[in-house]
């Protein structure tokens, strides 16, 4: 094919590359693939754009809204992939390495859609957290909110992950209400540039949700405010140099970044050979180093084995390392393709070399080794390449130095503790994992390595049929690491939505509160209900909406028939002595679950109608002991309502039970199912 | 009194200071009070002491631990506090300031200390969210943790509240299990030092777990890791050249930023004069400007009112700030004492100036105010002053210039959205106060404005009673702010804890995540209770222990009794043809309180024993339905155990209903009350 002419996306319009544009090679053949950039880019045009059309927009949408605009992305992008996969081959990547970023990807999106569905509220104001209590009568409270973002969001993209790179960033992104600015990697720009398309002419997006820069940037971060984040993933030098700008300290701009990491895989010390662990270890650290050929910013660099098995992983290691074909990603019989361009292979050789000064390479030879179907000097091969470090606790080099292609280093350790402190001289990396089966192993270095990690990772014989690997960011977990990591996060489900909300603490009056967060709020107003709630739709039914049921006496016979019919018959509801002797008790007492079923008996109205179902209980506590002859009576409110489906939503009911002197005895959200129509 | 030599403390010593150390003023005469700093403090001894001997005394305690210690220093210090108001006079604050310092200080410690005990586990990992599923088959889970980071937490304090700044940071830092090396500000660090000589000579701290450095810092920041973090309050120029260092850069070491900030108060639309509204605003503006000698980061620094309302504003809060008396602090009938030094007086003088290029001073005159047993021309004293900008759209300066002391600009807005437009040109701040009755006006203030602040504060008629005040961060909620405010976040409960601890994803078998998580996690091994685990006390069960009750029939003529037994006679139970209409049920069901008392009959030991009381249940979901003729049996697991006081503690049950296919028809959480002995 022809050189490719990657384009940007700026305020609706398609930008060709300029003469400013810089090339960029395919990685098989070491060929010019293509060129991007354009050096009259109006940046400005593009923030505003994002402000002024995309930010407005998508706020508009709740979370809901915006789920299912991810979900549609998501499926859309899904029944066109195969032109991204027929795209990928000249990053150099093999087809398993083309599902991870792209199926990888989509599968991404469509957990946020679903997390954006079950987590979030159809609205466009999260809850963070319960209501604080603030003040002794309750007419002043406390709540955090969280809000989209004014800004923009601009995500700059490293090189090995063109499409999961930019939807794992852009899911959260579109859930919070902010659009996005995406600037991938040169080196595949050309892949993510197919993405954009594809999700653009969808149809789906609100105007200005989405744009794209291929090539630079120019000078768009000094044209950031406090309403606007970058998300960095890239090499720590690039991400220092952003950060460093005065424009963006000063304004106090967010920044996320995700840089280098030396991430660690720890063969526990009871994972010896002949254990299962032992076997599942070589193959996740064989998968580490070669999937993507090591171009993974979670990929295993560093190994650590008790000093006992290191041998024993060196030589299973290198017989599996044997197998790994190397060549054409589209020749058949491959396994590992080409890194992304020769630059990234000199880059990696330069590194290897510098582990190579402390550490001896015991396996690949990056002046000899085959290739299926391909050439080594033009294409940007390289084997794996082991290297093993005798001296770990002085070595210095190997904890430092991240050679972001199929290169590791093994070490020996004495016991747990001399691995953890090992492991923590990474300072600060993505993930590491420990196969082992004692659950004593796992909370010890929980306790010791943690603090230096985003992400622990064990896995043993009981979960290896579905662990997801060492290697594999999930969006339901957060992505990222302290210290040399970057000390940024992503995903995480929700909490990677709020990098682009703020949260705000809102002080207030229950009636206050309850109209922000469309939640009632004990002490709000309470609507008399216009019939009984029940008989109202989903949507007839209002936030607030309140009936007062008669009471109900509670007779000792009331207790002795329950305890016999259900079979309960604990000493508190039966044993007036034993009752007495109790620190919560004054005697008898009625149960819990009678004053439920009796509530339950107050409220209900028992005819056909929109309640369908009740589907739970959330957060009961009993707060008084009933007594025969007390008796009690029940308020039950609309707390909350949410959507569920096309023919009903869930309604949050508070419901509190108080005794004749109106003091309470219990309180709880019950929870059931309404029809939107009678 | 002679002059104060300020001591340090570093690695359990007091260092005096020396030839190198500054001079601080009292606030009130000008002349010298005395002086701070130690050219030779070794800096690096220090942080190795809080590494090597505070971090890990502290990490050795579990939350609970940690929270008992904070309560019993909030309690130490309460009962020596008058020392520090005697001390504190100096600063230049009246008694009602030094409230706001020294108890809001320790009362910020109570509260954390009830956190810890109510929110925290007993034990030193925290959990974040809930387990994630993460496999088909529920082999392979995730969960979010947080450990302590392995640090310290370094201090840089403002001058405004030596106390309160110093705790606020402290509690959580502590409850973290991090070590903490405070840092005041010069002019008022000997109130600063006596509050820690106090919490030191309790014996309560381990050793290591806190120091102080009065003066300056030395190289301590290019000194820090990835477990340490920075948290400064103060100027966001000092902020800016701190975070700026290419060390804090280069290893991303957190830096928690809280600096100037533009706070705003609007009067609502509605709040015109005559309401109560009305009044509030101007006692709350006057309250702001005046407290602390309007040395607060979160005073009013703009206030806004409808166009309409602007001159009676002017006019009330003029005759209002008429009444406050400036003076000697000690001085009978005293309201606002003097700035904390005659350069920080200066100061605000030049910014007021500012000011004044684009408003027009409508009250207060610095060159003429009475005084109250005090000289002018030797403290530093100013008197309140009202600006008014009749241009806010155009100035820029009113915006954007925080004049640390007690001045404030009033504009004018034509509707509510100008009123948010101009709050927003902020650009990021502390707080702002909407004093409105009308909940429409409060959602459009959040929805406009959440994302520029940290607080939105609301007050009107129904909370003014017991409200807290526009000024006054609180403990529970987070108190920071984006953009000019900092961007960083302190306090909030628990989320103030985390600053200090690291975020980290765990992936594992149930098994594994039980025996990190301390709960247990179904899929985990269930181990067979020796006796009935109601006979067994909290200390006797074991995470995990699990009986399985025999099943029980539920018949037609159960549903029908229970039915008119509790009167809920809900067509789903009782009507066979309108359940079969309804999409949840295949004909008449079972009610789910029915299979909660049902399943309680099951699995209850009647005797007298440890169990003491049923408190509660959560998350209870109902899965699938129940007919007559179906049987439950029930699954019941000890999940986790949280001890509550001197004589018992509370076991959360872990319950499964299944049905005679081994269905899963209901789950949930099962509290109950457990004596220690039985």
């Amino acid at each position: 094919m022809g050189l490719i002419d990657v384009k940007s996306y700026a305020a609706g319009q398609w930008i060709s590359p300029d003469e400013s544009a810089r090339n960029f090679e395919n990685a098989v053949t070491g060929d010019t693939l293509g060129r991007a950039g354009n050096g009259s880019l109006d940046v400005q045009t593009m923030l505003d754009h994002a402000r002024n059309v995309g930010g407005p927009n998508l706020r508009k949408m709740t979370f809901h809204d915006r789920a299912r605009l991810i979900k549609a992305l998501a499926t859309h992008l899904n029944s066109q992939k195969q032109a991204l996969y027929d795209l990928s081959y000249a990053t150099g990547g093999t087809f398993s390495d083309h599902q991870i970023d792209i199926d990888g990807g989509i599968g991404t999106m469509f957990v946020f859609a679903s997390k954006g569905r079950r987590e979030m509220p159809d609205s466009n104001i999260y809850l963070d957290g319960e209501v604080e209590q603030l003040s002794k009568n309750g007419t002043f409270l406390g709540q955090h909110i969280a809000t989209s973002l004014q800004g923009v969001a601009v995500h700059i993209n490293a090189f090995n992950f063109p499409v999961w790179g930019m939807l794992e960033k852009l899911a959260p992104t579109l859930l919070a209400g902010v659009p996005a600015i995406v600037k991938p990697a040169t080196a595949t720009c050309y892949v993510t540039e197919l993405a954009v398309r594809i999700m653009l002419e969808s149809g789906l997006l609100p105007e200005g949700a989405l744009q794209l820069v291929s090539g630079g940037l120019g000078d768009m971060l000094d044209r950031l405010d406090c309403q606007d984040v970058v998300s960095f993933t890239g090499s720590a030098q690039t991400a220092f140099k952003l950060r460093s700008a005065p424009h963006i300290l000063k304004n106090s701009i967010r920044f996320v970044a995700e840089q280098d990491s030396l991430n660690a895989s720890i063969l526990g010390p009871d994972a010896v050979v002949g254990t299962p662990e032992f076997d599942l270890f070589i193959k996740e650290v064989q998968r580490e180093m070669t999937a993507k050929a090591g171009q993974k910013c979670t990929a295993v660099r560093r190994i650590f084995a008790p000093q006992t098995q290191v041998e024993a992983v060196i030589e299973a290691l290198s017989a599996r390392l044997a197998k790994t074909v190397i060549g054409d990603p589209q020749a058949k019989g491959t396994r590992m393709g080409a890194l992304v361009s020769n630059s990234q292979k000199h880059d990696v050789l330069e590194k290897a070399n510098i582990i190579g000064t402390e550490a001896e390479r015991v396996y690949g030879d990056p002046e000899n080794f085959a290739l299926n179907n391909a050439d080594a000097n033009k294409g940007a091969f390289l084997p794996p390449m082991l290297y093993h470090c005798a001296s770990p606790d002085t070595a210095e080099r190997i904890h430092d130095t991240e050679a972001f292609g199929p290169v590791s280093t093994i070490m020996g350790y004495s016991d747990l503790e001399h691995a953890i402190r090992l492991v923590n001289r990474g300072q600060g990396s993505l993930v590491a994992s420990v196969i082992t089966h004692d659950p004593d192993v796992a909370r010890e270095a929980v306790l010791g390595a943690a603090a230096f990690h985003g992400r622990l990772y064990f896995n043993n014989r009981d979960s290896m049929k579905e662990s997801t690997g060492h290697g594999a960011p999930l969006p339901h977990l957060v992505h990222g690491g302290p210290g040399r990591a970057g000390g940024g996060e992503e995903m995480g489900g929700v909490r990677g939505v709020m990098h682009y909300m703020q949260r705000t603490a809102i002080q207030g009056s229950p009636e206050i509160l309850s109209a922000i967060s469309s939640k009632w709020v004990p002490g709000a107003k309470e609507t008399p209900a216009p019939a009984h709630p029940f008989t109202r739709t989903f949507h007839e039914l209002t936030i607030g909406e309140t009936i007062h049921t008669a009471p109900r006496e509670i007779t000792l016979a009331d207790i002795e028939h329950f305890a016999e019919f259900t079979g309960d018959t604990f000493y508190a509801h039966m044993d007036d002595a034993a009752a007495k002797r109790n620190p919560f008790f004054p005697g008898r007492v009625a149960h819990g679950y009678l004053l439920l079923s009796f509530a339950a008996g107050l409220f209900v109205e028992p005819n056909e109608g929109p309640v369908l179902a009740n589907t739970g209980l959330d957060n009961l506590r009993f707060m008084k002991p009933v007594e025969a002859g007390d008796s009690i009576k029940v308020r039950l409110s609309v707390k909350h309502k949410t959507p569920r489906n096309e023919d009903y939503g869930e309604v949050r009911w508070h419901v509190t039970l108080t005794n004749q002197d109106d003091e309470k005895v219990a309180e709880y959200e019950l929870l059931t199912m309404n029809a939107y129509t009678s």
